[in-house]
């Protein structure tokens, strides 16, 4: 069987110092999470070493010959040139080799702690942490369909993701509030998932600004000043193909300077942003990430970085991306290699999928993509509950069914035990041929460990179901959000600090008018 | 990208006699059909080889010290005395390696044939051939419901499966035609394979006589004897723990004597018919199977046999049996490799879920079992499409549903092609930094057969699909049920053959009367 151990709980192994954890034992509500995926099973790998030399001499081949662009960015073109790249205007030619030597300065592995240090997470080497769904201005439930999302819905998704008990990250944007004016609206995401969860989370990129009220209200959060490992792991993309934006460079920066992780990641879809072939997609991701995590290290060296890889597909017919398909998993598994041949974590997406309903279309792509994450070696997995409509729409229901199936992804990383127990030769011979192993010792002793077991679906006879209603999953999923929702507890918050941290949002919205859109 | 060579059309490779091709070629009639899976990726193995070898030794200490029984069936009995077995009553007790050894003269791959030559289908090595669901006696349909199925949504499946690209294999029992009485219903059900269908199929294992009869009507539909490669594969299952019944081992040893070949195939609710831990139930099922496929081999040496393993869990809290599991995915990656050690060709189920209705539980536990029954190496899917609740029920629109994910596995199976194409560096060179691939000379080279591309799933914008009704995946399916039916063309078959088998059919009805239940 799986060893429960994959799932290990924050009420079992507490971390970090004792006086922090027992802190929290006081102050945080108790329910049980899981702190991170501890893989006992192998990766799967796809490309062999000689297919992993030729995309990594190609991908060095771009950056030399071809280069990539620095946008608006003077300071970022000074440092390139001081680190011996060949700058011509804003295009960076990176001389083989020189991105790699400089992503050598970048841990392999990093905790995120968090203000309760039982939540702290290891991002890297066998692990794997789990974080909601990322960006959609949209929210669809199974009460009110689809409209545009607010700082309730906001509100609601961390709530929701705290008490889950396999969701081990509070993410970031879980989705747009489109109530609050867009220059100030990430004051009050952070202050979300900072009252409302005791989960680790994501700073905001979308300016350098930005990223700074992050680095402040983090300072805020963690009494004053930030605690030595990072508090904060934040997704910069890439613009695909070969294009560093200012804006995402500068909240690179702001993080990178402040020892504050990040995710570089290309945003691709295949056919319009990378080559329509799969081995031209790698070799663009690697030199992409290449370059943006060698930049980390030239702002910061020992900057903690994730090797990020967004890649979806595009429809030949309509143009829209495709998600859960073969040419995704494929990439998936091939980058995941290439991410540990350099030593980095590695970030994938989750529950992608581009069905506008939670429906059969959502879950096959979504279980495509769960279980290649798993499988290809993903270490810090965005997106891994409530993604809806290619990521334009949030649901709570599509969370909740998500998130049931990522406790299968723990079980299932816990492999198979082979101990005295777990080979059941004593039950074999106890039940012999035609016996029923329903009542024997050894399943009395295992049952309530031995296998994974769902909050969500459902299992039941078909006439019990029918008297029930007959509800298919959405229904069940929706009946489960309103239990989570009025069983939450917010997590005990310095009345102090949480103060201060109000002041600062009040003070910071004060500074300038709002802007929309 | 994947390549396509691994969906190698009928069309393109006609094998065998050439002139049985080129009749084929003029009577039957044309559509695409992809011929069989062949894998160009590596297995994915969550064993090592010390676990494996503790978990055969294990085995061998079942088959000696605990042994199996063989109900009813003193030939059988007779035939392990033979063979240096000791047998107390029913019970067999397999001296260790005798069982191995017995196995030996099983094929590691054979061919299945068909009547039409481009269909015959290659079993075992890193292959992987499709079969639909088998064995449900009820039929959800998106129009009516659910209910009692007939012989004429038995015709419905055969049609649906013979018009799917993905679906390689006819399959037996893909519904219970209950409105037929249960000793005549096979001889409508293979009479239909045969007549609607061109591709390979199954026969009847409910009675060694019935056996007889598949065998009977195939010598009449290869022309009046059978060729030389077995024509069936059927389905055999082990009375688990660790027991034979007469009925199955009858139809077994028709089979088996007439070179056909068989699935031999631990059923198992792990918990109730076998230990509650992985370990435990891999022992068991390693066990049965030698003792099975042995058991084959005595009957006639090199009678091709497939190592099966149908394995679920039980819901603690239920009894029912649970589906797409972690601890199920674990199973299959195990018992993969002790088939793979064993020199057999595998099989698993496929498309496996609880669901009562094609929604996104149904979808999670198929897309959860169908890749874990590409990855880890399966040869031979049963139920890889159509299923529903746990069997009972077999569903047009899930098979369709299922049937498009197949072509998915098919695009994953091909791996990542390396070619100069494949690698694109021209592409990249010419589209540069901030540039768009749409339009550029490898991307329309290319886009045809880059993609995968799915028959049924939905990508439109959110204002298109709403103006055409916004319609969930079932919805989609039942649309394209309804068009394959439409334009479903039977296959051609020489009059003389049909009469034949309309003459047999009618004949062996009119020498017993009815049973029903």
């Amino acid at each position: 069987m799986a060893e429960a151990g994959a799932a290990d709980t924050g009420r079992r192994r507490a971390r970090g110092g004792g006086g922090a954890a027992r802190r929290a034992e006081r102050t945080s509500t108790r329910h049980e999470v899981a702190r991170f995926i501890e893989r006992r099973i192998p990766d799967f790998e796809v490309l062999d070493a000689e297919a992993l030399e030729l995309i990594e001499a190609n991908a060095e081949t771009v950056l030399e010959e071809i280069g990539v662009n620095f946008v608006e960015n003077p300071a970022a073109l000074e440092r390139w040139r001081e680190a011996g790249a060949d700058v011509q205007g804003e295009r960076v030619h990176i001389p083989r080799g020189l991105a790699r030597k400089l992503c050598a300065t970048a841990p392999g592995r990093f905790t995120q702690t968090s203000r309760n240090p039982e939540r702290a997470v290891e991002i890297g080497g066998r692990n794997l942490v789990l974080a909601p769904v990322y960006g959609p201005p949209f929210v669809r439930t199974y009460e009110e369909g689809r409209r545009y999302a607010t700082m309730a819905d906001f509100e609601m998704f961390v709530k929701l993701t705290y008490q889950s008990k396999w969701l081990h990250h509070s993410g970031g944007t879980v989705c747009e509030p489109t109530d609050v004016a867009v220059n100030k609206r990430h004051l009050d995401m952070l202050l979300a998932h900072m009252r409302l969860s005791d989960k680790p989370y994501m700073g905001s990129v979308t300016d350098p600004k930005r990223a700074e009220d992050s680095v402040r209200m983090s300072e805020i959060l963690f009494g004053g000043a930030l605690p030595a490992d990072p508090v904060m792991t934040s997704l910069i993309n890439i613009n695909s193909p070969l294009t560093f934006d200012n804006v995402m460079m500068g909240a690179l920066e702001v993080y990178a300077a402040a020892g504050q992780a990040c995710i570089v990641s290309p945003f691709i879809v295949g056919g319009a942003m990378a080559p329509v072939t799969i081995g031209g997609t790698l070799t663009q991701v690697l030199a992409e990430v290449l370059a943006g995590v060698a930049y980390s290290q030239l702002v910061k060296p020992g900057a903690p970085v994730i090797f990020g890889a967004f890649v979806t597909s595009i429809d030949m017919n309509s143009g829209a991306p495709t998600m859960g398909t073969p040419e995704a998993s494929l990439i998936l598994y091939g980058a995941g290699q290439l991410a540990r041949r350099l030593g980095l974590p590695f970030r994938s997406g989750g529950a992608l999928c581009t069905s506008k309903l939670p429906d059969a279309q959502a879950a096959y792509e979504t279980a495509n993509t769960l279980n290649a994450a798993l499988l290809g070696g993903v270490n810090f997995m965005l997106h891994s509950a409530g993604w809806l409509e290619g990521g334009l729409v949030a649901s709570p229901e599509k969370l909740v069914l998500d998130a049931d199936q990522l406790g299968m992804l723990h079980q299932l990383a816990g492999g198979i035990s082979l101990d005295e127990n777990g080979m059941a030769m004593d039950a074999i011979r106890e039940v012999g041929p035609g016996g029923h192993y329903l009542g024997c010792s050894h399943t009395q002793a295992n049952f309530k460990t031995a296998f994974w077991r769902t909050q969500v679906l459902d299992y039941k006879p078909y006439e019990t179901w029918i008297e029930e209603g007959g509800m298919d999953s959405v229904q069940f999923a929706a009946r489960r959000v309103k239990h989570l929702l009025d069983t939450y507890e917010q997590p005990a918050l310095d009345p102090a600090i949480e103060e201060a941290l109000q002041a600062y949002v009040a003070g910071r919205k004060a500074e300038e008018p709002d802007a929309f859109g």
